[in-house]
Order: C-alpha cells, then structure tokens, then sequence
C-alpha cells in the first residue's frame, strides 16, 4: 500500500525545484504512460485506481492500486485520468552535429513546448536545445502535451548564445523565424544547420539575431490583420516546409 | 457601481448555456479587448480593476471600475488580467461560396479551436463550417486563443453531411485529412473547395469519408513512431501548404 509519505512526495514533483531536487518526474494517462514504459526510461513507480482498473484490462507487475483521493492528490490534471506513474529524468544529453536542430529561445508556456516536441518528432528533428530559460521539459503539461514523443526526443538545455556562437557551428546555416525574412513558401531548400524559434511574446532575442544566417517569415495572406501565429504553430510549419523540400 | 446580481450574471457566462441564454460572451484580456472594441461586435459592458488601471493608461466612457474579488469572481481565467468586457453573440451568419471554406468535424478542445480560428485568419480563410458538435466558439478558452481572430472570422455551426452533401458543392474540391491520402508536400496545386478536418480522437466521421473527393496526407519522416499531430497543428500546416501553392 501507498504511503502518506510517498503521495506526498509524488505531490510534490508538480514543482521544478523538487522534481530537481529528487531527478523525479510524473507521466499521466494510459497511452503517455505506456510509451514511457516502451521506452528507455526508468520507472520507478506505476499507481491506478480501481476505476481504471475496471475499465480497463491492465497488466504491470509493478502496479500498485490507489484510491480516487491519493490519486486526486499525486495528479497535476483537473481530471486524473487514473492512471500514473513516477520516472527518473535521464542524464543530461550532449549538443549531436548531425541533421537539423531546432534551438528554442525562451519557449514559456508548457503546452507550445510540449506540441513542438511532438510536432519536431513527426517531422524527422532528432535534437532540440533549449535556452535556460525555456519551460523546464519534466512539467507535466509538457508532459502530457507531447504524447508520448518526450521520451523518443534528446532534449538539451544550454546557453543559446554560447550554442550558436561556438566553432563548430562556424559555416552551418542558422534559420531564423523572424518579422522580416526571406518568403518561407518560396525558399527553394534547406541546408542542414540550426533552426532558432523565439518565445511567444519577445520572439527571438536580440543578441542572438547576429548569429542568424537565414532570417525567415512565414507569409500572411493579404488582407489579414492578424498580428502573429502561435509560437508552436509557426514552428510546426516552418518544420513541415523543411521536411517538404529536404 | 456594479451590482451583485450583475456579477452573477457575468459569472454564469462562463457556462454555454447561460451565454446561450442571454446571448452575450465575455471577452478578457488588454489585447483581445481592444480587438473586441475595434470590431462591429456590440459590447454591453466593460471592467477594469484599479490595479489594471494604474498599470495602464486606459480610457474608455463605457469603463466601470471593479473589485480585484469581483473580478475573479467575473473572470473565466486562473489569473484574470485585469480586464473583461461582455460581448453580444451575433446573428448567426450564412455559407457563402468564395474562396477556400474550412470545415470542422467534432473539434471538442477549446485550445485547439481557437488556434485553428487565428491561423486560419492568418492564411486568408474567410469562412469556417463547424459541425454541431464543435466546442462552442463563445466559451471563453476559445476567445482566449483567438486572440482576436473571432471577431473578424465569420463562423457558422450546422449540420456537416448536409453541407457537404448539398447540391452546391457538387462538382467542388472536398480536401480530407486522412491518414491514407496524397502526399501534401507533392500536390502541385490546390483547387478552391473545402477542407475538412477531423477531431482530435476520432479524426473525420465515417459518414463525411464518403463526401472527401482529394484525401490529403501531412507525411511523417522516416523512422518517426509519433501516432498524430495535434489537430490544431495539422490544420495550420495544411493551410499554410495551401497558401503557399495558390
């Protein structure tokens, strides 16, 4: 049986500062949950309620069964979907030098972070970075918004200033989504290099756009007044316009 | 002063069939406001906290000053900006038969149908068809995403087989996703019509598959095990396709 002490701690990891301090984190909901299983990573706990348990046939030796309450107080979701479990974040990754990366500077909201790794795995990107200051990747609605593509994608966090300034990017190409940029529809290829995103209400920070190469803009139709797209949305097309031409 | 039955009324606007009932939604937020009050929408009502005041130089006749607690109370946010109008749903509009229509099956998150809205306004689409049992557009996580956009998207709820179905779409183009369908990134061009995309868990209903006459596909890269995209996704990297090649 479930302890006090453990729901407590559980409860806890929807903090960054504890899920750094025990290199723990949660994964909800049965598909989520099952990829983590499926993958590499270490689970170090796996919780369901009797609900769940009825409604559906699962079998995990390691599972242990907890009530609708423990189970409201371990959950980060308004609606638990009943099904949880605890795993431990992996080692930091290194910078890799090979395909397209995408850099993220100050990506904040969990949700645009958690769909451009899911929408980056779709399309072929096998490394992100992310600048320090980005959301932290272990929150559970970035969790919960990549379905399942967190645990297939190598994720590093590092000073993108320094990143992009470094030797062995010296004569790769740098993309840039910015407000005035060559058309992105009529780009006619991509070169391999680095892709830099910037957040959703700053764009991409001024002392890193001496380091773009190729500014790019995805074109707004004639007539329309909108201001800008949303930060995951204008990563996922520039991504699928990649893939498109390479 | 503002009256606590005013309060109330506000509040119960955050249920669809209380904005239903009165026919007004509430709209939150400086910038979504501001594109509220330049729009030919009719607002009923407008309030600001003193704290929104101080922070911002903000004139309008029609503003009321409210309690920070009457806010929250107002507010359908976890953290209210400050700022809320209330809004009058306007007269339902009709299908028109210009340009490219978007046409939504079974959109159920809020999120999602409002990024949908802003980026369809972005790429041009002048008209979006949603079948009945699309979130309704007025609920405030809706409005929120827009950011603006649904004030100048003209959006009509009806009966999606009948539509499609209708005898003035004979003869027309009717885009699908699908997971069986052409490449996107090698359809050389895209004919006026609509395009039809499915909800977040069941894709597109078996009774529109019949009605689809150009199923489309967004390729996944090689080696990729990511099941899906995000709806929301998926239909802003179609319609950025179809901006680019028309």
């Amino acid at each position: 049986m479930i302890t006090k002490n453990t729901v407590k701690t559980i409860q806890s990891l929807k903090q960054a500062k504890y899920r750094k301090e025990h290199q723990l984190f949660i994964v909800e909901g049965r598909k989520t949950v099952e990829e983590l299983l499926l993958s590499p990573f270490e689970t170090t706990a796996l919780y369901a309620t009797e609900q769940f348990l009825t409604e559906h046939n699962y079998q995990n030796a390691r599972l242990e069964t907890v009530t609708e309450v423990q189970m409201e107080q371990m959950s980060a979701l308004d609606t638990p979907p009943g099904i949880l479990a605890v795993a431990r974040i992996p080692q930091p990754s290194t910078i890799k030098d090979d395909g397209m990366v995408l850099a993220l500077d100050g990506i904040a909201n969990p949700g645009n972070m958690g769909t451009i790794i899911r929408t980056a795995e779709w399309f072929g990107i096998k490394q992100i970075v992310c600048s320090e200051d980005c959301v932290e990747i272990w929150n559970p609605k970035v969790i919960q918004a990549t379905m399942g593509s967190i645990f297939r994608m190598d994720i590093v966090s590092t000073d993108l200033v320094r990143f992009l300034d470094s030797e062995k990017l010296k004569g790769k190409a740098v993309y840039g989504a910015l407000l005035e940029g060559e058309n992105l529809f009529r780009m006619p290829r991509w070169e391999h290099g680095i892709i830099v995103i910037g957040s959703e209400s700053h764009g991409i920070r001024n002392n890193l756009i001496p380091m773009i190469t190729h500014p790019i803009t995805i074109p707004r139709a004639e007539g329309s007044v909108t201001e800008s797209l949303n930060a995951s949305m204008a990563t996922g097309i520039i991504l699928a316009n990649y893939a498109a031409k390479s």
